[in-house]
């Protein structure tokens, strides 16, 4: 099995891919404290084809030396916008039509693997900080939660990793719908 | 919907989670440099109920102060072993019966959204290298390559990510059989 080389991935330019179609969801990040959480999600925004970042309260932007060591380039192909609050952010997005879904262990949460979407609406996923989770008044805020079955210890994983994970499984549906 | 708390949560202490029952497979690590990419699979392989973490050539082992610091303690609960070459610890595992992918773009790689497992055979997921992905001998020993579809500019993951996303649908195939 070769792998594939530089060439044989035809990797779209910096220029392209920001213009290319993408998938109709978006990632809202309520307060991430790690500029390399940031630069990370960056990344997965590019390869998952979100619409957008939203960076809310004390989430780092770019330019920034910190995001960009994990974004890898990523952070200019991607749309951003930030929010000084994450509350205004979900009531703009649902405002805009967004169905909302905050990544939280939460009663009655949505896991992951039974999920599915109302047709025709886009997607809104809402990240926690690394310590406190997403708060519980952008929690309310939100349609629903949707939680990710943790076996192990900890019943954590790191931000960067749940969110793709999640992405994964939107990015999914809505490439099936 | 109310956040649940450590208690809702009730996770098992170091000790039972040890001992808990895992998932019949494992992940090699291919020659990771950052000690936080370690870290940071030993949280997701505690949350996914992965078998052992298998780490090779210069990946860096517990205890380390840089792998604490992303594994936040999962690196006491998740079993792991060192090879000094992945070749070596791929051929150990086809020789105890696993079915091992590489998590690779090659031709023929099997699309993340189509995998399906051999029945009854424990499973050994790849990771590559952050710059050169997984060795090109070492693809070779494998069954098969496993590919993330990506859409955007970087065609590339993050390894930390990428390793959460294939290791969640392992994780549901697995279950369901």
């Amino acid at each position: 099995m070769r792998k594939l080389t530089m060439a044989d991935l035809r990797r779209p330019s910096a220029a392209e891919a920001a213009q290319s179609p993408k998938l109709p969801y978006v990632v809202v990040l309520d307060n991430i404290r790690s500029m390399h959480n940031v630069g990370s999600l960056f990344r997965t925004a590019d390869a998952f084809g979100c619409l957008k970042l939203l960076l809310c309260g004390i989430t780092g932007t770019p330019p920034h030396r910190e995001i960009q060591k994990t974004a890898l380039g990523s952070e200019e192909t991607v749309s951003w916008v930030h929010y000084a609050d994450t509350v205004s952010a979900v009531h703009d997005l649902k405002q805009a039509g967004y169905y909302c879904l905050a990544l939280e262990q939460a009663e009655g949460a949505i896991m992951l693997q039974d999920l599915s979407l109302p047709l025709g609406q886009p997607v809104a996923l809402v990240l926690g900080n690394e310590v406190e989770g997403v708060q519980q008044q952008v929690v309310d805020a939100c349609d629903a939660c949707l939680e990710i079955p943790q076996l192990g210890h900890k019943h954590s994983l790191n931000v960067s990793v749940a969110a793709g994970v999640a992405m994964w499984e939107i990015t999914k549906v809505l490439m099936k719908g």
